[in-house]
């Protein structure tokens, strides 16, 4: 957590965010009011702080890791627009560590180099829109970094996605798999795009495909630059 | 910068980077020795940070923003691979937030959809391999971040990126454009497709093109993740 998002927490009397975050800063939250809600409710939660703070409050709203990658700084400032003009509170995003930053760091230096970034969740986005940009950002040979790859309802998207990009990229190209980024039970794991799918991959696992000049020695993986050596 | 980074500073004794970047962090350095070096010489400075490390040096390189986004991560990992594995030293990477972090936060919430990731330097990357990344992306209606957006010596790069984003997205699509990110002296305005390279924009700027769904609402630009309001 960065020192702006700690003052941030210490300095409000409201904290809103989804339950099992809170849990992970109990103690910094020590007394404070606290609104937290089950995964799924993310309207809902926002509404409530952008209400608490029309009241008058100081609140903070806990996103895991950078709120304004897939976060919910985009959610909470579309319902804070809504307010009229005299009431509608103040919204600043705090930047944090999305899990594509904390991912490469614990593979080694796989973002060197141009990437995409890629949710497979297709819960608000068509799965065609989805697969169209896998396509692109591989025949791109651009880096792709993929958010929420796998979940038990989504089964096969991660093995089509494996298929667009095979169609652009050798079968050896690196793949890095890193579960928990920066959490307790922080895993990582180097295979390749012919293999990687076999891994064991969930919502909070981050994926990154390499291009075509990612290459993994010492087990790290890397992307070079260009500079030489 | 986070505690973690931090840490690695206080608990070095060796301090190697880019002159500019040392000074900006003289109050943590005090009176460790420094290994301070003027820009374009990235690959002389890692070898400096190298060979301190193989001499039992504690060392810490400095990189601005995250070192794994375009900075001296990969870098200072492949001239460790060459050194023997018996006096090759560990390497390892701190996550940081990037300008493509900070700058969202500054403009508002544009990255809450897929986007690239794409520098515009070509000094060791194909000016028609950027200019392919940036038209597939546009394609894809992926969001687009732009490093190194002009140079004093390329200043009709951007130009370039924008006929083709032009290509495939309306001319009023939100354009973001912060200067010195997170720093001093920050700026930011947002612009659109058609007028944006009009704004002032150098190698210390980011530009966020938006995608087909961004808007600007109260002066911030948002990407809508797709949530029913």
């Amino acid at each position: 957590m960065t020192p702006q998002a700690r003052e941030a927490i210490l300095a409000a009397d409201r904290v809103v965010g989804y339950l099992t975050y809170l849990d992970l800063i109990a103690d910094l939250i020590k007394d404070k009011e606290k609104v937290g809600t089950a995964m799924m409710q993310e309207v809902d939660r926002c509404q409530q702080a952008v209400d608490l703070a029309i009241d008058g409050h100081q609140v903070v709203v806990i996103s895991s890791g950078d709120s304004g990658i897939y976060g919910m700084a985009g959610l909470v400032m579309e319902l804070a627009n809504k307010v009229p003009a005299e009431n509608r509170p103040q919204v600043d995003i705090i930047p944090g560590l999305s899990a594509v930053n904390v991912a490469a760091a614990v593979l080694g230096a796989p973002l060197m180099h141009d990437f995409a970034v890629i949710s497979l969740s297709d819960l608000m986005t068509p799965w065609d829109l989805i697969k169209k940009r896998a396509d692109l950002s591989a025949e791109g040979d651009m880096v792709i970094a993929l958010y929420n790859p796998r979940s038990k309802k989504r089964v096969t998207h991660l093995d089509e996605v494996r298929e667009l990009v095979l169609k652009h990229r050798d079968p050896k190209t690196p793949v890095g798999i890193v579960q928990k980024a920066g959490r307790p039970g922080q895993h990582m794991v180097i295979s390749d795009l012919e293999n990687f799918t076999k891994e064991e991959i969930d919502m909070q696992t981050l994926v990154i495909i390499g291009n075509s000049q990612t290459y993994v020695e010492n087990g790290r993986m890397i992307t070079p630059r260009g500079y030489k050596l």
